[in-house]
């Protein structure tokens, strides 16, 4: 869920300059022939605690960066996609799973990497199998739960969050935990 | 809140060529010579429903498109900061709003210009006067807001899901409503 910023490209193409554009207010990359600005934005990551009696699916990373470690069906919004779709088509890519949304759990911030992250509530509709990102995929009692290898920090918050309104103690959506920021990961200060 | 897609950019640079990189599924724009991938995705508005005693803050806009007619203070996330921090910038820079964040009203998608919209309640702290990009900003009482007016569905959308939240109705988070894709600003086909 927090790769690599791996769109981030060159740093500036020949020919550009870093200019305000007109009726901007930040710099920005712009061409100097044709005037074209690059804008760069953040994106949007979809995912999903999806569950099943009980149950919650994980996915073991087949590719980098955390290879091996434990994620949630997640992934970059495609343009095109509904946020919905977008979760819906992860939950398939990754773990050959059909889900059923239950509507927004959180919306995590996480500005180092410029990644806005929306993650959904699911329930499982049949089975499940690996996709050719994930080396495994599994159906998790919450005393399974791998806390010390998950890929991610807001893997864990997704996960925590989702048993909350499991147990009916909150209801969300949620932003980002208190002061956390997602900007490394550290198990031992998130508290797992 | 539904610009243009101003960063569409060039549609393919020279010495790129239409392809699946390795270990993706979908085709994309990739450097012949160097492999540079030219991941285009989805970008963040981030906005808000801004009440002060009853009163909802409409903005007028200076620019195009739908220059004239109104919006809520909403517009691109920035690298580099988190989606309320977003919405809060873009408060102060169209009204000169302080805003005060009260929760996520909505998240909507609108697929045909690749957007996805994050829409805040907030309470307003202070005064308010337009910025560069309104042409006035008013606080208004609900009998006064413009339907045929506004900018763009989404504001629509919002501001009838905001009406419910504060008639206790219903709690949100809100999606498109029902069948709705933002594709074209139809008020009578929204039911305005």
């Amino acid at each position: 869920m927090q790769d690599e910023d791996i769109h981030a490209g060159p740093a500036r193409p020949p020919g550009f300059r870093r200019t305000v554009p007109p009726g901007d207010t930040l710099e920005r990359d712009v061409c100097g022939h044709c005037g074209f600005v690059d804008y760069r934005n953040p994106k949007v990551i979809v995912g999903s605690v999806v569950r099943a009696a009980g149950l919650v699916l994980l996915c073991r990373r087949a590719i980098e960066p955390r290879r091996g470690f434990w994620t949630l069906p997640a992934g970059y919004l495609e343009l095109g996609e509904t946020a919905e779709d977008g979760a819906r088509r992860e939950a398939r890519e990754e773990a050959n799973a059909d889900i059923r949304l239950r509507g927004l759990l959180a919306v995590y911030s996480i500005p180092r990497i410029g990644q806005v992250q929306l993650i959904y509530r699911a329930a499982l509709a049949g089975g499940v199998a690996p996709g050719p990102e994930s080396l495994e995929v599994a159906l998790l009692r919450p005393d399974e739960i791998p806390w010390r290898d998950l890929a991610f920090p807001s893997v864990a918050w997704a996960l925590r969050q989702d048993a909350e309104v499991e147990a009916g103690r909150a209801s969300g959506p949620f932003g980002n935990p208190d002061g956390e920021t997602g900007d490394r990961f550290a198990p031992g200060a998130s508290g797992l």
